[in-house]
C-alpha cells in the first residue's frame, strides 16, 4: 500500500489493475509488448485484455490487436489471446502451440522477422504506427528510470516509438538484475548512424535503465509472477554425440591455427542441443570463453559461475526455475560477467561481424546442397520462427547448424535433397552436424557439399534413398551445377504429408 | 626500353614476357587474379598460360589450377582458361559463356560466395593457401608502391595473402586513376576487428596505393590494353517502365516521411534495367545523391558529371567503351567525387546497414511469398552468381529486385509459385519491380504478399495461373502459413525444361 503510493506520487500515474489498464487498448490498435524466449513479458495485461476481447466478441463486436513483441513469450500472454481470437497480426517471432495452430489454420497474419530488423524497421515506419506498449520492468527508481526484467528485447524502441505505455512492475524479479542490463540509446536513422563502439563481449556502451517521459505513461500495473517455466531437458544421447562432433571440429580449429584457444564469441540458439554443446564445452576443458549470443540458457550460467565463460552478452535470461534460483541466490557472482542489451544490438550484424561470433543453431532441415530451412515443417507449416539464427548465421566467422538426422520416430529425414523453405541459403552456412557427423563444407562446390552431407550427416536408414536421388540428379539434371530431378526434388516432403513417413513405402 | 629499365632497376624483379611469367604458375596451384566485373583482369598472363596448358594436355599431361577473383572477368582470362579445361575450381564469380557452360556440364567446380565474404575467409584459410597472386595495376610508383587499376576487388588480400605475385603494369587504363582508390589498410582477424570508420560513401578511410614487399614480386609482366568493353544497352520500354514505378515508389516514401529527398546511398547492380533505373533517376530532378555501391556503371558516371550525385563509392569502374573515354577525358572532374576501394569495403554489411543503402538488384525469378532466385536458371544451371546483391539485400534500409515479368519471348514467368533455387529469403526481400508494377512486402504476412506481388507484378498471361496456383495451396495446403501444393510448386520448371514453356499446354 506504501509502496503504491510512493509510485504513484512518484510518476503521478495512477497504479491500476490490469483490468483497467487493459481498457486503454482499443480494437486494431498496434500494441508493443515486452518479452523475449519467455522472458520478462507482461503478466497481467495481457490476460485482462483477452478477458475483455472475449466478453466483446461474445457481444458480436469485432476486437483483435496487432501484437509486436521481442520473441516469443508464453501462454499467459500469446496463448490467452490467441485462444480468444485475439490476435489479427503478430510480428517477429512465437513459439506458442495455440498460436501457432491459428496461423496454421490461416487465421492470423504472422510475420517472421530477424530478431535484429524489428526495432529498426519500426523506427523505419515499417509497421506503422504503434499505439501502446505493455512493458514489463522489474522496478521504477526514484527517478523514475526504469529498471529492465529478464529481457530487454524491443522495449527501449516500443517505449519511444508507442504513443502510451503501460507499465507493469514486476516484484518477482530478482532485485539484483539492477545494474546488469546495458541500454545503448545512440541508434540512429540513416543517414546519421554512427559506428557502434563495441569491440568485445563484455563491453558496456550506455546506461542500465530503459527512459520514458512521464506523460508517455498510461498506466502502472503491480503484478508478482515467475517468468515462464524455461526447462531443459537433460542433454540425451543425440546431443551429445552432436556436441562431440562439434567440440573435435574446433579442435581441430584450434590445431590449424583458425580458431584461437579461447574460440570466437558463441552464439547459442535456443534449444537443447545447443545448451548440450555448451555444457560439453565446460566439461571438455575449455576456458576464456566469452558468449555474445541472444538468449542465456542454463548451461552458460553454469559457465559463467565455473569460471570457464569470462563474459557474456545476450538479450534475454531464459532459464529453468532452478538456474532462475541459482541466478537470483548468486547474482553478485553473475551481474559483473554478464549483460542484457536491447534486441537490436545482441543481434547487430556489424558486431556479429567485427566480433567474428561462432554461431550455433537448430534447424528443421537442411538440403543436401546445405540450404537450411529453420522455419517451416513441410515448406508449409510455421514452426516458431527465423529469430536470430539468420542475423548470426550470415555474419559468423563460422555458421553452424545443428540436429539430429531425424525426427518424429525415425519418419523424417532431417537431411533432405531439397529444403522445402530456405531460411539460410547455401551461401551462409559454413558447417552442417548431426549425431552421425559433421559435414565442414567450407570451400566446396554443391556437389562436393552434397557428397560431404551424404556421407557425413544423413541417417544410415536414409543415406542410400538419398545418395540414389543425388546420382540420378547427376546424370538427369538440367543443370548440372546443383544437380536436381525437379520432379522428385519435394517428394519426401509430399510423401510425410500424404503417409506420414518419408521413407520408401 | 628505357621504361623496362628503370622498373627493373627500381623494382629489381625481371620485367618479362607474359609467357616466361606463365611457367611461375604450376599444376595444382591456387591462383589468385585481379578482376571485377570486366575491369582491372590481367590481360597477358592468363592466355600465357592457357597456351601451356594447352600444351601439357596435348603431352597427355594434367595442368589445371584453382582461380579465385574479385569477381567476373572476361574473355581473355575465364574463357581462355575455360577452353583449354584449365579451371579446376573457380571462385567467387563469374558471367563467362565458355566457363559457365563447363560448370552447367559438371566439369568446373564453381563456389558462388557473397563479394563481402572473399577476403575474410581467404584470410580465416577457408580457401587453402594461394601460391601466385596475378595482379593488374596502372602503375607502379617510385616508392614501390602500386597505384591499382579499374578495379580493387580482392587485390589487396591477394597480394597480402599469396606466396608470389605477378604484376601486370597496363599503360593503358588511364594515368589520372592514381589517387583515386581508397584501400583501407585497418581490417583483421577476429577477435582484433575495430569499426570501420566510415560513416559517409564519399569518406576515404585509407590510402590511394596498393602494398607489395618487393621480395614478393616475381614477375613485372608489362600490357596495353582496354578492358572487355561493358557496353549497355539503351534502356528499353520495359527498362523505363521499372524504373518508373521505383521512382514512383521512392517518391511516395519521401512524400511520408520515411526517405529524405536525397535519398540514402543507391546500390544498383549491374545490368540494363538498373542502369535504367540510375539513369532516369538523374532525369527525374533528384539531386545530392550518393551511391554506395559495387559496381559504376555508365549511368552512374552520367549522374556524377551532371552533379545528380555528390559522390559514389564503388570496387569496380566497369564503363562501355565510351564511357570510359569520358571519364580518362574528365578525370579531373570525377577524381574527387569517385572513390574505388576493396570488396570487403564497398560491400561490407556494417556499412550497408549503417549507411542505410537503398539496394536495386536484378533477378533471375521471385515467387509470390517474396522468394528471390539470383543465380540458378530452372533451379540447377548457374548463370552467374550471388555476386554483391546478398551483402546489400540483408543489410540495406530497403531491399528492391527487379526483372521484366518475363524472358524467352513469354515463355518464362519471373514470378513463380516456388522459387527453384533461393538466394535472398523472404526476410530480406522488400519490395518486388517489374513492368507490370511494384510489390510493396513491407509488413505483410506471407499470404498477403502472395496477393500483391500476383496483383503487382505477374504479367496478365500468368496471373490467373498464379492466382489458381495460389487459391488451391490456400485450400489444400499442409500448413496455412505459407501454402504450397508440393506436387506443383516446381512444376513450371519442369514444364520448362521439358517443353521450353511455363504456359499452360
Amino acid at each position: 500500500m506504501n509502496s503504491t503510493t510512493s509510485l504513484n506520487a512518484r510518476l503521478r500515474t495512477p497504479v491500476m489493475s490490469a483490468h483497467d489498464a487493459s481498457a486503454l487498448i482499443r480494437p486494431g490498435m498496434t500494441v508493443a509488448m515486452s518479452g523475449f524466449t519467455g522472458a520478462g513479458y507482461p503478466k497481467a495485461v495481457p490476460g485482462a485484455l483477452a478477458e475483455r476481447i472475449e466478453a466483446a466478441h461474445a457481444r458480436g463486436e469485432d476486437f483483435r490487436v496487432r501484437l509486436l513483441t521481442g520473441a516469443s513469450t508464453a501462454p499467459e500472454l500469446d496463448g490467452k489471446l490467441a485462444s480468444v481470437d485475439g490476435i489479427q497480426l503478430r510480428l517477429p517471432y512465437q513459439s506458442d502451440p495455440t498460436l501457432r495452430e491459428k496461423i496454421n489454420a490461416g487465421e492470423v497474419d504472422y510475420l517472421d522477422i530477424h530478431v535484429s530488423h524489428v526495432a529498426q524497421h519500426a523506427w523505419f515506419g515499417f509497421y506503422g504506427d504503434i499505439d501502446i506498449a505493455v512493458i514489463e520492468v522489474s522496478g521504477i527508481r526514484p527517478d523514475g528510470q526504469l529498471i529492465p526484467s529478464t529481457s530487454v528485447g524491443n522495449n527501449k524502441t516500443w517505449i519511444e516509438r508507442a504513443a502510451g505505455v503501460i507499465l507493469e512492475v514486476n516484484e518477482h524479479q530478482p532485485s539484483g538484475l539492477d545494474g546488469m542490463h546495458d541500454i545503448y540509446y545512440q541508434t540512429a536513422l540513416p543517414p546519421h548512424r554512427k559506428p557502434i563502439p563495441l569491440l568485445h563481449p563484455g563491453d558496456r556502451i550506455g546506461g542500465p535503465y530503459l527512459r520514458c517521459p512521464p506523460e508517455k505513461i498510461l498506466a502502472v500495473v503491480k503484478t508478482e509472477a515467475p517468468d515462464r517455466s524455461n526447462a531443459f531437458s537433460e542433454p540425451d544421447e543425440t546431443s551429445r554425440q552432436i556436441a562431440g562432433h562439434l567440440i573435435d571440429f574446433l579442435r581441430h580449429e584450434i590445431r590449424h591455427g583458425r580458431l584461437p584457444p579461447t574460440l570466437l564469441p558463441l552464439q547459442s540458439g535456443v534449444g537443447n542441443i545447443t545448451n548440450a554443446v555448451v555444457a560439453e564445452l565446460g566439461k571438455e576443458g575449455f576456458g576464456g570463453l566469452t558468449a555474445f549470443t541472444e538468449v542465456l540458457q542454463d548451461s552458460m550460467l553454469d559457465l559463467l559461475g565455473d569460471g570457464v565463460l569470462d563474459a557474456a552478452s545476450a538479450t534475454s535470461l531464459s532459464l529453468s526455475p532452478a538456474g532462475l534460483a541459482r541466478f537470483a541466490n548468486h547474482i553478485a557472482k553473475y551481474r559483473q560477467r554478464l549483460i542484457l542489451r536491447p534486441q537490436e544490438i545482441s543481434n547487430h550484424p556489424e558486431l556479429v561481424r567485427r566480433l567474428g561470433c561462432i554461431a550455433m543453431n537448430g534447424m528443421i532441415e537442411a538440403d543436401i546442397f546445405g540450404n537450411v530451412n529453420s522455419t517451416h515443417v513441410m515448406g508449409t507449416r510455421i514452426q516458431n520462427g527465423i529469430g536470430g539464427s539468420g542475423d548470426f548465421a550470415r555474419n559468423a566467422y563460422l555458421s553452424c547448424f545443428l540436429s539430429a538426422s531425424t525426427a518424429k520416430n525415425g519418419t523424417i529425414s532431417r537431411i533432405v535433397p531439397m529444403a522445402s523453405h530456405v531460411d539460410h541459403t547455401e551461401h551462409d552456412v559454413a558447417v552442417l552436424v548431426t549425431e552421425q557427423g559433421l559435414a565442414d563444407l567450407r570451400g566446396l562446390s554443391p556437389k562436393e557439399r552434397a557428397r560431404k552431407v551424404i556421407e557425413k550427416c544423413a541417417h544410415p536408414d536414409f543415406r542410400s534413398m538419398l545418395q540414389d536421388y543425388f546420382d540420378r540428379a547427376c546424370r538427369e539434371s538440367y543443370g548440372k551445377h546443383t544437380p536436381h530431378l525437379l520432379q522428385e526434388a519435394l517428394s519426401w516432403h509430399q510423401n510425410y504429408v500424404q503417409r506420414s513417413s518419408m521413407r520408401l513405402p
